[in-house]
């Protein structure tokens, strides 16, 4: 059978990986440079995006911002999951704020602002601060403002009537104003919908970010009541989208009540620890669902964590002297804080996996891994 | 880092998927065809045996007969491992019984025979019956005699006189003569050694032939006392050939005491549980080996149980509906017996892993995949 996948990064190629086992071949497509390649060996194919399209047996995608032309072909061949509406309400703000309203999922408190009256309505009635974003584009903390005091107001706003003056007719911009609501911590839920609407869903992660990108997430030390919260979202959430593939879920932890911060409808950063953590891993069972096979076991099998490395040209080699440490390497050029792999660190408990990150923290340097010390030191105490 | 891989079929297909995520690139050498492939994608490179190798860092190899100007190219690199020393004794019957012995690891009575004179010898001396080979061709029940009675001595001399008379100065042909002794079962150990001679070794995995082709194994059900033998036996003889990489022994299990049936220098059909049953897999270990990273863990993390998939042209999806149930497709065309793929069963203890593969001869026809019911039976009582 085969895949296409829209995205040649990191995402395409572990589902690649997860994919080959399966008798799944799998190519991407790089809109970017509207070429099809090998996602893991990188090798070019001498294919357009409709030949490539015709190939597939199932196509998916592994971000979602996606040039609509592209989009649109591939929606209209009937192959491609999760489906044009599921990816464009991950990849817009206010359709993801419109769908949770309708899922009657929590989030923060919202406004939608196309024009100044908006801006005015939305400091007086949710009051400050703002967290300001845009819409359709930016992530990992990039198109964003904070409104802490009034007397900023008038700045933030005309940065704000910039980015909205420079939509058009074809590609209009919005932005979505949300209350800040201090939150305790981070988590995300990771599941799976199959063709069949059948839902597995993995251990809640508790997440870190660091300059607003994921640097460390551990599963495994979640509450029963909490798991639920998220479960129901989650089934919420992907039955309203009709949903097929792994969908993730961001909330902020706010004293054990979870609210919605953001929805990715693909395999995700803070689902990666599941390759060693759970008998079958995000990209394998997003593969299975969108190929149509049985999804597969999402129950925990062992406490881990996972550790991105941002930048950094290799992952010391040392790191695999420790026991049941993993390395996801993607084979790209390294950039300043371009994610270049992650480290899945596995162990039979909790303070095993804090010992174990310890070790690990002997050796990254805090710097560039931040918080592994931390969390080591927390593990063991607990 | 590169890695080439002389031969490309499924073991250096696996072998690259377990080497990607550490940052490793794959290629394969076909002798057959003399074409340097991607063992994954089956891509053919414009690359000759030469340039691949001045390419690669480090050179292994899926099997042991290798065409000897190959193996020689490879040797002269000196990034070739297990080495050629290794690769030989692993395709020479006689070979590997000199080692034995010279390693004092316990095995057959047996006899090399080149002539009349020798059979005659070895009939007299070791007694009937006397299960006989061709040294260096044959393999998987292939080029094999047994003489029960002498009525048919002659019968099985006239074609081992031809075997031998087939042989040319440059390849002489010799033939090995062994004690039969009834057995109880078929045992085996995977172990991996590094560059600097360090040694870890996965538990003992009990193996059933049909035809003589491997068709089950299981791993986590072995005793300390066995476990230990095959242990002494596997760091003998990795040390005597200053071993790189992963080797597996197959032995007899003889009330008790192993004696070695066959070396393997290489990853191992009755290792193939690993990539389930091990936190680090015998391929993901054998690369890291030859690429001089530090080695992983190879105890057993859960009961594992590996079924081979013999001719058929595509494991029945219905399989992956099983929980704990792996597919390990090779991507190759169906032929009647040739090796598909395998599919992993594991378990949190035997007797669930028992339970999984009863569920799973309810879907695999007896015929095709033999012992998988009793086998199941058997756990479950047990």
């Amino acid at each position: 059978m085969n895949i296409l996948v829209l995205g040649a990064g990191q995402l395409a190629r572990m589902m690649s990986l997860a994919g080959t086992p399966l008798d799944l071949v799998t190519l991407a497509y790089d809109a970017g440079t509207d070429k099809v390649i090998d996602p893991v060996s990188f090798k070019q194919y001498d294919m357009s995006l409709t030949a490539a399209i015709s190939w597939a047996d199932s196509i998916t995608a592994e971000f979602e911002h996606i040039p609509l032309p592209v989009l649109a072909l591939c929606e209209q061949s009937g192959k491609f999951y999760p489906g044009a509406e599921a990816i464009a309400t991950g990849g817009d703000r206010a359709k993801e704020k419109a769908l949770l309203d309708k899922a009657n999922v929590p989030s923060a408190p919202y406004r939608l602002i196309t024009q100044q009256a908006h801006f005015d309505e939305a400091v007086e009635s949710l009051g400050l601060p703002l967290v300001i974003k845009t819409c359709q584009a930016g992530y990992d903390g990039k198109g964003q403002w904070r409104l802490k005091t009034l007397a900023d107001k008038a700045a933030v706003w005309s940065e704000m009537a910039a980015f909205l003056a420079a939509g058009t007719d074809a590609y209009p911009h919005a932005i979505l104003a949300e209350k800040m609501i201090p939150f305790d911590r981070e988590v995300s839920i990771i599941g799976v919908r199959s063709q069949s609407g059948e839902i597995r869903i993995y251990p809640l992660t508790e997440n870190q970010h660091t300059n607003g990108v994921l640097t460390l997430s551990i599963a495994g030390k979640e509450k029963a009541q909490i798991q639920a919260q998220a479960e129901q979202a989650f089934s919420a959430v992907a039955d309203a989208l009709n949903y097929v593939g792994v969908l993730a879920i961001e909330f902020f932890d706010v004293a054990g009540q979870l609210l919605v911060n953001e929805i990715a409808p693909r395999v995700h950063n803070s689902g990666h620890w599941t390759q060693q953590g759970c008998h079958v891993s995000q990209f394998e069972n997003h593969m299975r669902a969108i190929a149509g096979l049985p999804l597969g076991n999402t129950k925990l099998l062992r406490a881990t964590a996972m550790v991105n490395v941002l930048g950094q040209a290799a992952i010391p080699r040392e790191v695999l002297a420790i026991s049941d440490v993993t390395s996801h390497w993607y084979g790209k050029s390294a950039k300043p804080g371009r994610k270049m792999g992650h480290i899945n660190v596995s162990a039979a408990n909790l303070h095993q996996l804090g010992e174990r990150l310890a070790e690990l923290a002997e050796i990254l340097p805090e710097a560039d891994y931040p918080g592994v010390a931390a969390t080591a030191q927390a593990l063991v105490l607990n």
